[in-house]
């Protein structure tokens, strides 16, 4: 193995490879909380051989050339804030951390475009634009400690997303290496009928296809107005059948998020009666769109039911809406909790809700299950599930947690759902990607993967279930 | 090869399998100018072997076994109505005609989506949509001629894509088939991360790399209001500088068109001064929502120097939008002409204006070299050349034709631009395709090619340089 690391070393530098224990028990796994608990409960990770920090493209290339060479794993490493087990060095493996790969390369405010190294930390990335005045308009709960080809890597969605569009909308190019040490460079052009969008095959594969090595991003100008609104309603179901009927009319707010009941009490007590379910619009754009969106959406809630209330409660979202929620507290007093996003149609959404808030109330000692949508669209909506279960035997947790996993994932199947929005599959959706894509999608996925990565040195035993 | 044709027959009936002359001679090619000049000019054109039409998926996938077993080329064919050569069977090729896979298979109002065999007429699609109040968005040119799935498979755009987007943006769901038969189907879900993006393969394959047998469209309601605006510009810069505006402030008019000064005056003479030129706008949506948007595109207009004219410009292009240009007229009068549609970023798109109409002015015998602006983006815009020659000597029209092709690609990457806006690489973009993806690009989709389509059987010569 030391052998390993020398040829790392003549590849890019002694001090791009780093062995000390330090480094590399800082590199055993992201925040998926099932690796938490592990953490918690004392359980023993696999080592890592070696945590590399290649400098560019050409040093992601000499590190996977030496991967394939020798036949080792590697495991890219970004911001270390995934949430789905992503990120699980096997024994000996490369982690191959993005760190050094770090700030803006070009910002051009004509093409309204800006190239980032890809470990760029994401709300780095964000002021380094807004103090051009302009916005990626990718806004993650993980702003913070996420990285910006991390975003491309896991498909991400920010909160701004229904009017912004997710990462794959604002992605306009990007640098990424395969496998093999090839570099691609995708052309930076509006759009193009070239062949099949060779960006779409790093957009979301998990560190499995290939490494990105620089994102540039189509930016916008800030808007000349930012509005919040508030309504609620007797039932999540009216809420949903609002916020589409404002999608179909072609309104498009950047920030339309509706809590169940159970959320709005837990988050928004102090805005919302008890029962009703709490829904947080934010308008943005020229003043004059802004009071037209207003105006028109406001006249859908109304005939919906909704009541308005307050902006207070979207004043306090935007105070708090980048606190990702410390999962560690909770496990150490012996509550285990997750969130779960999936996606569905409008004829499918309600169903979905019920099925799965069903499900997991089937489960023993649960505190809570419930969602908020948060992300919309003409043909439908993502939910957000939280559930928190306090077992009266805390060596259960770990199974407890599959278990409601397991739940969620059937049920979101069982209503013609799609099982993962916006987190990735990482580990802990392994299970679920084959009735999400279909014995054929699973094929194709296989044959690609096999295409690109002949011996699965590349993030082995993410994405893609076992043969 | 009777053998093929009988074990053909044998797997999707004899009434779907045709070898009769007037069925081979009649897919020989699409409306490629240099295929029109070569039958003009009495070529002879490679026979395909049989013209197959299988009635569903399971069909195209038993058809594509055979192809497999036999080493068989396979060329799909949609409307035919391609414009880069992507349909030029070899001898002994089967054609996989799409058309007896037709009709609608769903339509969903709530979910705004409706599902179509592949095989369905664009117009007919979207006049059954029509029919429920609703609109797919997707206007090409092609719209009378082209298939939903021909769409899909050339990656196009339509004349309303600057606010609904392109076939991308609407694309919600396809079922296709590999070159092995496996038959893929996504999911119907609005958003996903769950590994790269499986439509994205078959999305500008030009039949390379599977067939669509299905595709599912995000449909939208008709918009309360649409209303046409004209101004004329004293340079084309002048209008590009306007469309940039417009897109930064973030309005979006489905239909933004500017023509310089030779194609305004050639088209809109009516409407246009000498030497000015013209800037079309659709603007649609909600009434106030479209009040807004031309008070905001207005203001931006006059600010770049823009003389606002009678709608009457509007309404002529309306009617006169789906005209496909009858090449074969010119061809006779020894008139070679063609179009060509690229695209950059707004820093270089008006090099690349200058550029091309140099290189063609170089041209002898040039009787036009002119553009227009008919997609636009935050980051830029594309632009849609025509040019047109008069040899003196008509058997040099091919050869012409050639390079008039080749400076306008040369042109193109000189200046950064992108090759290829939304007809798509066929054979007359192939050199072209090297330097629009880089070495890297190449390579990783000649992995993809070879992964899916060891033998190289599907659609042979179309997209990919050869190795």
């Amino acid at each position: 193995m030391s052998d390993l690391v020398e040829q790392l070393r003549a590849a890019i530098g002694a001090e791009a490879v780093r062995t000390e224990p330090e480094a590399l028990a800082a590199h055993r796994r992201d925040t998926w909380v099932l690796s938490e608990l592990r953490d918690l409960e004392g359980a023993r990770f696999a080592k890592p051989a070696v945590v590399v920090e290649p400098a560019d493209a050409q040093q992601v290339a000499a590190v996977l050339r030496l991967a394939r060479l020798t036949k080792t794993p590697v495991v890219p490493f970004g911001g270390g804030s995934g949430v789905c087990g992503g990120v699980l060095p096997p024994e000996g493996a490369i982690v191959l951390a993005t760190r050094r790969m770090d700030g803006l390369v070009a910002l051009d405010d004509r093409d309204l475009k800006a190239t980032f190294r890809a470990g760029t930390n994401g709300l780095a990335a964000e002021r380094r634009v807004s103090e051009a005045g302009l916005t990626i308009g990718h806004w993650p709960q993980s702003i913070e400690l996420s990285t910006v080809g991390g975003w491309v890597a896991t498909r991400a969605a920010g909160q701004y997303s229904t009017a912004y569009g997710s990462i794959e909308d604002v992605l306009l190019a990007l640098e990424a290496v395969l496998p093999d040490g090839t570099i691609v460079r995708t052309r930076e052009t509006p759009r193009a009928a070239a062949g099949p969008d060779l960006r779409q095959v790093f957009l979301g594969s998990e560190g499995t296809l290939g490494v990105v090595t620089e994102v540039t991003f189509s930016l916008r100008a800030k808007p000349d107005e930012s509005r919040g609104r508030a309504f609620h309603f007797a039932t999540f179901g009216a809420g949903l059948e609002a916020i589409r009927l404002v999608m179909r009319a072609g309104w498009r707010p950047p920030v339309v998020r509706l809590y169940d009941a159970h959320e709005s009490k837990r988050t928004f007590g102090e805005y919302t009666p008890e029962g009703r379910h709490l829904l947080l619009l934010l308008h943005e754009g020229p003043e004059p769109a802004v009071e037209a969106e207003i105006a028109g959406v406001t006249q859908i809630c109304d005939a919906a039911g909704g009541a308005e209330t307050g902006v207070g409660a979207v004043d306090h979202w935007l105070e708090h809406r980048n606190r990702v929620p410390g999962f560690r507290g909770f496990l150490e007093k012996g509550i285990v909790l997750d969130t779960i996003e999936v996606a569905a149609t409008w004829s499918r959404v309600g169903a979905l809700y019920e099925g799965v808030v069903a499900s997991l109330r089937q489960v023993p000692d649960l505190l809570a299950a419930s969602a908020h949508s948060s992300h919309s669209y003409r043909s439908g909506t993502n939910l957000y599930f939280t559930f928190a279960v306090r077992p009266k035997d805390r060596a259960k947790m770990g199974e407890i947690y599959e278990d409601c996993w397991r739940r969620t994932m059937e049920a979101t199947l069982a209503a013609g759902g799609g099982v993962a929005h916006h987190h990735g599959i990482g580990r802990v959706r392994r299970g679920a990607l084959a009735g999400e894509l279909g014995a054929g999608g699973i094929a194709l996925l296989r044959t690609l993967k096999r295409a690109l990565d002949p011996d699965g040195l590349l993030n082995p035993g993410v994405l893609l279930p076992d043969a």
